[in-house]
């Protein structure tokens, strides 16, 4: 940073006026984390503008001066994207907090990047349209830090994960101007992707501003049921035989029973019977349009459930057992970090290689003393493992964490997967990506980065250092 | 070229064996073209490696000597990609023939990019498995220029395109080196996405080499029906209806009665019938795995149209009647060509804009005296444009024709559309980018070109000029 604090103050005042706040010590610790284990940077100050226009001035001036910039949605991320590590300054995006067009002639939304996504569903879901992509923490995530991360969630199973509904994205380049990536349009073969690009890019090519997704029609019924299995391998088999049958879920989820148990613990919910022989349960959704279809569908479903020795199924009755048992899903990862689970790894493998992964990991439990429990969207053959080892926290600073991490990732590489299905690489995980990626494609990335930002002030070291 | 014929022809020789193959002129002819208007650059030579690693050879030969190399499928383009317009070396992909692998278990194929489009999807449905991104041109066009052209078709409605479907390329960098661009998974946030950069690059980043697409389990049943409009308006209007009502047909395609006449008669199928007061058709299906509820959504949509003053509706009654319908659907782009309209665009609004779209092409033709037909994916928004105008059989170096053609494009712009939903910019589009897009976007994809070719020797001069 070659400027003063107090200069850096008075200038953001200057641009941003009543949107420019300046936080105390605890309040800036308040942007110095995400949900990422327990890392703490606070920045030196946090500015909360309100348009693309004064976003485009702060990153001016940042960027004249050298001045590291870290653009921050909710603060929900599990791989310290918008942790600003650097220091500097911190853009926060929530004030630029409006839906600004719901196309129900066209079928799409058009957002600003600081609403929270579950508030968007609902708002498109009142027109009977449907924004699929439901990360587990879509209750407090914004919109605009799920296009930064290329966020899933359980029905990205079958309807994609965010990249499969943006269309066109405003964005603030670190050189200050403003650009749309592409046209509010189904199909686009016109020059590079950029929208690709940025997608998924954790914020460190650019900040969006504004966000246009396509939607679908929302289907009118969904059935859930919840399979328990003695054994974890049988659980992962009967994963690929689904798909391989035919049937595409909305959902297919697994839970460990270990997870199960701490978070129904937490939030007070026994509506899963647990019993000692159970060692997983698959979550499983289908939707559509026509109830007997469906119905026949579960059946056949849990009849081939049978052949890999399910216990008894449940069918969830109704809506409020529906929506218990996805708060039990939804809240796993929040419920196993506060028992000591504060490490999480975002794996993902071709979905018939997941018995192999968790046969894997167990084994590698044993082997450094560690405790793991396993969950997450099976379907997609991305699993969520959670790591709780005595007195190390964090994999960030630990060497003999990394060390676990890197047979882990080795293990993920030689089933044919990558290090992250849908929390990206941020600041945990960046030392892995020469475990599954070459260092060319590093070094082409790097050098994408270079074309978006000269002088590396955005976002600098996520991903990959420079 | 810094080097001459000879030379060249003894290295290639050294590279390629067996491989390699020298022309005459007709056959450099055959590789100076594809499916463009009536565009005829030769090349100096072709070479057909078999294997990436003779295509890495033969492009740090062509980097080292700056001799220009552009790569080509099966030489059905419609935008000029394939075309060598600067001469030096064509790499023809078809010995890269083979489909390397079914993958079963987890719903994937690995093929190479010289393979056909329709044969690799035969491959896969007799596994039940199902590719549905279906160009026109599916019979003859190879996978790997859909890939470079993020081709789409009539599923595309609602399967997506090419882009949906691919998970991991493998690739020769202009500089030699072979990577792949991503996993053989389902989800990934591990950097920046590579992959989708390179899908509609046009063969100016890299040569795709092999080719990982997921799919997804075939239907099990398909339903067609035709419905004649007496009003284009009308005909457009039913599209974005069928849509809002919360239908999703597997293709919503329009054909203009002029087009269906011209393909009627060249294939010599009568199988639709004409009356005088008809001016285009809905092509509508829709698809799934039950009968039933596939027949009753037929007639909930053929009730809808009768809203916009459908005449009466043929539905096709077997397997013969549905591929009569396509074939004639497929070949108008054919038919029209041969019949004088040798100028086709590839224009794309949001879809509830076709009404406007078509009028305002109507009104054109009026006013610059050409003639145009209109069909295509209406579902989408994707209407193509075929124009006819006496003496004037090419835009690419037409100034009439040029400024014609600025003036739609202002009004795709106007309309929030853009000028290539599926063909790709390549040579013919090129100077129409700065109509749909910014300076400052088409400068992003300069640098980013230069990161992967610093010596523009890919395909140089396709989707702009450095």
């Amino acid at each position: 940073m070659k400027v003063n604090k107090d200069e850096l103050v008075s200038q953001m005042q200057v641009i941003c006026g009543n949107n420019f706040e300046y936080y105390d010590t605890e309040s800036l610790s308040h942007y110095g984390h995400d949900e990422t284990e327990k890392l703490l940077f606070p920045p030196d100050i946090v500015v909360k503008p309100s348009t693309a226009a004064e976003i485009s001035l702060i990153i001016k001036y940042c960027n004249q001066h050298l001045i590291t910039v870290t653009p921050r949605g909710a603060g929900t991320g599990l791989s310290g994207g918008a942790i600003p590590q650097k220091g500097g300054v911190v853009i926060s995006l929530e004030r630029l907090n409006k839906i600004i067009y719901i196309d129900e002639r066209n079928l799409q939304v058009t957002t600003e990047p600081g609403v929270i996504t579950e508030e968007l569903q609902n708002a498109v879901r009142e027109k009977g349209l449907f924004y699929p992509p439901d990360p587990a923490s879509r209750g407090s995530c914004f919109i605009g830090g799920n296009i930064a991360e290329n966020s899933g969630g359980p029905r990205a199973v079958k309807y994609g994960v965010v990249k499969d509904y943006v269309l066109n994205l405003e964005v603030v380049l670190p050189t200050g101007e403003i650009i749309w990536t592409g046209a509010n349009i189904l199909k686009n073969s016109t020059g590079y992707n950029l929208t690709q690009l940025i997608v998924g890019s954790e914020g460190t090519l650019c900040i969006v501003t504004k966000i246009v997704l396509r939607l679908i029609p929302h289907p009118k019924y969904d059935l859930l049921m919840l399979a328990p299995f003695a054994s974890l391998e049988k659980a992962s088999e009967a994963v690929s035989a689904i798909f391989r049958a035919g049937f595409t879920p909305s959902a297919l989820e697994l839970v460990e029973i270990d997870a199960l148990k701490i978070v129904s613990k937490m939030v007070d919910s026994y509506i899963v019977p647990v019993t000692d022989d159970i060692v997983a349960h698959l979550i499983i959704e289908t939707d559509g349009n026509n109830f007997e279809v469906l119905m026949s569908e579960m059946e056949a479903i849990a009849e081939l459930l049978n052949q890999f020795e399910t216990g008894e199924i449940l069918f969830a009755d109704d809506a409020q057992q529906k929506d218990e048992l996805w708060k039990l899903r939804r809240r796993v990862a929040e419920a196993t970090k506060q028992a000591g689970y504060t490490i999480e790894e975002d794996t993902v493998v071709p979905r018939a290689e997941l018995p192999s992964l968790i046969k894997g990991i167990k084994a590698l439990g044993k082997q450094h003393n560690f405790e793991a429990v396993c969950y997450g969207h099976a379907g997609d053959g991305n699993l969520h493992v959670r790591i709780k080892k005595e007195g190390i926290p964090n994999s960030y600073d630990n060497e003999e964490m990394k060390k676990i991490l890197n047979e882990l990732f080795h293990l993920v590489k030689s089933l044919g997967g990558t290090i992250s299905g849908e929390h990206g690489i941020g600041l945990i995980q960046k030392d892995f990506m020469p475990v599954v990626m070459d260092e060319i494609n590093i070094n082409l990335m790097r050098s994408i980065k270079k074309v978006f930002d000269p002088n590396n002030i955005l976002n600098p070291g996520k991903i990959f250092d420079l």
